[in-house]
């Protein structure tokens, strides 16, 4: 039996067809561009097997790297509106580096715990990898993520406005067991870990989060930490603010107060409206975000189209995602992906028709505390505009009746 | 406050005191070597951000390429050993390839429905990407994984032995949704997939499964397809072998019979004792094994170890993984890693105390349909030795009273 089929005769008669299509999907492909394109046929062998893949060399999503005085000193955004599910490829995870990514020989370093405990120690990287491990999906995100939106539209596409979140599955072993092989005494109330990196950046954090879910983590998406990442240890704090996750970890010191660094004075407080700044402003609060379409992208023409983003909170899981095609006057549930997972990325879709008139599009999450996304009035009337940190306001992008998507920040 | 550690000090303490742990790990340290190695001190500013990373030169795993008379038509094979958590990295997912791995342009590339249909339709990727979506973590395994195993310890590691399953977070658009489209007709019973690589790979899938939950993918741990894993648009057949996950779609043809192609008649068809063969043999029966340690390992002496694996079922989710240290005279419940997906590889771990002596490891899977995976003895006496395909059987690692690790499939 000969099962070619004669691709030309399909060809013509299906995209005529698909043209005019507009039964079960309500129209969501009579906008698709029409060009006759004959499928593939394949003709010669193609490449081998190879030891380590890459990408296609027709994909060319990337970071985006905000240009800064000192290279080292810099941030790269994960491209949100190309990417899928909720795993971030490792490769596009984003970047905050305070004194670039040092190169670590993993049989050289170590993580030494001491201060207040009775039995200091100094662990080797294989020395952790032989001990009790667990695996977990979780978000992490830049508390300064989203900073440029506190007064209005600032960037103009998702990755360079929220490109600052990512989600991966992490495994290490649980701090709380390196501690119990430690002996923390009674007056053991905080940590302060320190990186390997060139400014030795070093936070603290209270020793009841560390004793409940802090991860000493040696892997990232199956493979070994990437270098940015953190390579060959990080410390993964679930749900709070990316700058805590202590990169390139080779300390961890065991206190009976905060250090105060400069990570936690200087930088990552929140500055209110009368002056005062919020400090140690750990967790992530719920956020959601439309990332298709979103800034710069073009609809095609009227008709159905899938809407689909990330939601998130620090505080535990998301129970609902809201989305609006009106600046936030009428809501309708999205459908949210499962698993949903505690403090990871929650991927939710809804499919939106476009009647061709301008629209604001907006997602609002809510998360099993009973906390509500906020809106950037309510946000700003909290908070003031005089932080850096923390933004995890409503993002409204607006739909022109060109089709044309922009940052309607500004707009609603 | 100087908080800067004398390193030398805190090392020359910890490092006596780590030598003699016995306590809350149980020994599980004792055995680690003594070498005196000091923390790495931060020096100098580190690289820069950049546009798409790539992993430490220091990480060395990499996919085993077993040498073929023709390259294209070959396989690679993931180190599972140096694998973490369920996720599998794209770079290291294992290959299976008939004809190479074509490089097509996704701007020129198309899915055409076609046969027993109403309409039938060229659908190009952008389409396809609009479309509503789905992304879920599901594992893939060619049949032909373990055929080394049939009669005996065939190979000497996980990678080489069971490399072929890995598991990816996949982003698509469902089947059954292109069908609403195409309208698929009354005596439309069958599909024949057929990809886009030099041998035109079709294989026969009955119309109940590709209603149900087949996915045309195009996206994997979030970012595009890669190449070798059908780029730009593959099928995912949830539990099924792997084999009619066809890679580089570029047709569906529905049909009121099987195509019978040379996939599914002299190949992908399992030869039993008494010369008959079993065709269509689609699930992927429910088989775990243990990944760390296995053969190759050297334990560095008595103590408590992590025993950590991989378990899956093509028929549904893993509800028990069993391990043995004494060649199944004795089990215990090995703890599983949450969530327990269905039809995706499920991590668990278990502390085993070694005694120094020799210890056959193993361990045993349940799936939630009751199925217990079986041993080598009870899969050869229902299915003899001839077939390459489907051996799910309980794999065996020897620990030597040196502490060397090999495949103890002849021991046990």
């Amino acid at each position: 039996m000969n099962r070619e089929m004669s691709a030309s005769k399909v060809l013509v008669r299906s995209r005529r067809w698909f043209l005019g299509l507009g039964a079960a999907l309500g129209g969501a492909l009579t906008a698709c561009r029409s060009n006759r394109t004959a499928p593939v046929e394949p003709r010669a062998l193609g490449a081998p097997i190879s030891p380590y893949g890459s990408r296609s060399r027709f994909e060319k999503a990337t970071r985006f790297l905000r240009p800064t005085t000192t290279p080292e000193e810099a941030s790269s955004r994960t491209p949100l509106r190309e990417t899928y599910g909720i795993i971030t490829p490792s490769s596009l995870h984003f970047e905050r580096h305070h004194g670039g990514v040092p190169d670590i020989d993993p049989a050289v370093h170590a993580l030494t715990i001491h201060g207040l405990v009775d039995r200091p120690i100094v662990f080797r990287v294989d020395e952790l990898k032989r001990l009790p491990s667990a695996s977990r999906i979780f978000f992490l995100e830049c508390s300064g993520n989203s900073a440029s939106e506190w007064t209005g539209a600032g960037e103009p596409d998702v990755q360079k406005a929220h490109g600052l979140t990512s989600c991966s599955e992490w495994t290490g072993v649980w701090l709380s067991t390196l501690f119990r092989e430690c002996g923390v005494r009674a007056n053991g109330t905080w940590i302060l870990a320190e990186g390997a990196d060139a400014c030795k950046l070093a936070r603290s954090i209270p020793m009841a989060k560390a004793q409940a879910d802090v991860l000493v983590a040696y892997a990232q998406n199956g493979e070994a930490l990437r270098p940015e990442q953190g390579y060959p240890l990080r410390l993964i704090v679930p749900g709070w603010e990316g700058n805590v996750n202590v990169k390139w970890l080779r300390r961890v010191e065991v206190l009976d107060q905060p250090a105060m660094t400069r990570w936690e004075t200087s930088k990552y407080t929140d500055l209110l409206a009368d002056g005062t700044a919020r400090l140690f402003t750990f967790d992530m609060d719920a956020k959601s975000l439309i990332t298709r379409p979103s800034g710069g992208d073009t609809l095609s023409g009227p008709g159905v189209y899938e809407l689909t983003g990330l939601a998130w909170s620090g505080r535990g899981a998301i129970v609902r995602v809201e989305v609006s095609a009106d600046g936030g006057h009428s809501w309708s549930n999205a459908e949210l992906q499962h698993p949903v997972l505690p403090r990871a990325h929650t991927r939710f879709r809804w499919s939106w028709r476009w009647d061709g008139h301008e629209a604001l599009l907006q997602s609002r999450c809510t998360d099993d505390t009973g906390y509500v996304q906020p809106s950037r009035a309510e946000l700003v009337a909290v908070r003031g505009v005089n932080s850096n940190y923390h933004n995890n306001a409503i993002q409204t992008w607006k739909v022109a009746a060109s089709g044309s998507v922009t940052n309607g920040n500004s707009d609603a």
